[in-house]
């Protein structure tokens, strides 16, 4: 028996068609445009690229894009000031400051200063602190993707063993606080677990973001579990992920491929966030 | 074989004359006396015992006690106020405001003034946000206490499979996060959790906070395995876990029992906490 493909593009296309229908209902209802203040700081061109493609997916669905491009050489001051300025502007919905910064920058003090109910990314203290206290705020994107393509795949987690391999701020922790407020018994694995495969056979849920090409095999997987694999590893024979695909689809019941799995929801769900902060921002819903 | 039964008692009392002797060196280096402002708002007699408590073992600690009692009708903007006052105040090392507050008043919002750099209970979001990034900041003192009962009973956490059942606010979710920051290969378990007794049996330190009397059994203990019980209930046979103690002795190698166990540390950490405050106030030392 060989998985079930979950279909990261599909899942992704309907939550951005989503946000995009929503997007005009809000408008028509309140007269307000949400929009989107991505900020990049140089010309590094990977990030122009992530940047492009956010600022492409904002106006498909809708938003406003209110991108700002700023010399490598701005001052910590001069970055700060803007993002200030954005903060108070009631034009713009969420504030996506692009990571990393040129050197000489300090990043996270600047990513410090978005206010929560801004922060689409959902990566300052502050919304991580609500997070973890399980208080309604904006939650980080891959994350809420990856709760996103469980239930569309209807995958029940209350009270499910769930095994998340990888204790990263940006997916890892992140990912594991979500699973527990959505009632999973939760075990959290990384490079000082011992005997890894056997801790992973024990889950229902397997969500591997440890960052280490084909680290989880068939041996580490339960017959029928659902595995989600959030890596990203570019090898002469195109992406891979974390799992070992070829040999884990004989023996999962649900398995993510690489690319098409987890990559296309942080999209979606960033421009969810965005709309989820428009709604904050005027009281007529909110994120939570 | 019988469980070594953790001292909480001892081990608290050798954080407290750690901290007292710490105190009296950091004032002869720089002056300064580390000082804890209680708040207690109206006349509740289970909140003034605590704070009676705290105060008594603040200057047993040689720190200023700067308590702050306020009537029971005082308005949710003077609360505030005096709170905002003690954070500007370079002679407050730590605000704890005792909670619950008053009908009326927002407890919440009066705890979300107090600033990181302040907060010795390390129950505000922004504390919390801290914690789950693994960045420096102040930790709650329940949670903090179970890992320097740990670490005093040399019990190995790296790579250590570990389980926290519960998972509240206040103990289960922030000492998780801590024994994750410890390299334990950690599951979180709660009420919807299958086979509770199956997964804490995995483990090879447990730590139980559930809020129910005797949860966790014989059957629910691995041979040898450390077991913190954080439980407390007024029974009247007298105080008890939520472990069955006699029971449970027999099979754990490591055994708190209740009271004498986590509870003492509760006040010993609150004092490591002003002390830390103090010293990163005055640049000389810090919380991490």
């Amino acid at each position: 028996m060989s998985a079930v493909i979950i279909d990261g593009k599909a899942v992704a296309r309907r939550v951005r068609e989503n946000v995009a229908r929503e997007v005009a209902e809000f408008r028509d209802r309140t007269g307000i445009q949400p929009g989107l203040a991505t900020v990049l700081v140089g010309d590094d061109p990977a990030s122009a690229v992530y940047v492009g493609g956010k600022r492409r997916a904002c106006v498909e669905a809708g938003m406003a894009d209110l991108h700002q491009h700023l010399p490598a050489d701005t001052s910590q001051e001069k970055v700060a000031a803007l993002l200030d300025d954005l903060a108070a502007d009631p034009a713009v919905s969420g504030i996506l400051l692009q990571l990393p910064v040129p050197e000489g920058l300090d990043g996270a003090a600047l990513v410090g200063r978005i206010p929560p109910g801004k922060d689409v990314d959902g990566l300052t203290t502050a919304s991580v602190g609500l997070l973890a206290r399980g208080l309604p705020g904006l939650r980080p994107c891959t994350p809420s993707g990856i709760i996103e393509l469980l239930d569309s795949y209807d995958v029940e987690l209350s009270g499910t063993p769930t095994v998340v391999v990888g204790r990263s701020e940006l997916v890892g922790r992140p990912v594991a606080a979500l699973l527990v407020g959505r009632n999973a018994t939760l075990t959290i694995c990384h490079s000082r677990t011992r005997d890894l495969a056997a801790v992973c056979r024990g889950a229902d849920v397997l969500v591997v973001a440890a960052g280490k090409q084909a680290i989880i095999g068939a041996d580490a997987v339960k017959p029928g579990a659902t595995v989600i694999d959030v890596g990203m590893h570019r090898t002469p024979q195109g992406l891979r992920g974390d799992v070992d695909f070829e040999a884990v689809r004989e023996v999962a019941g649900k398995l993510t491929p690489v690319p098409g799995g987890v990559g296309p929801m942080t999209i979606a769900m960033l421009l969810r966030n965005t709309l989820l902060a428009a709604q904050a921002a005027t009281g007529t819903d909110g994120p939570g």
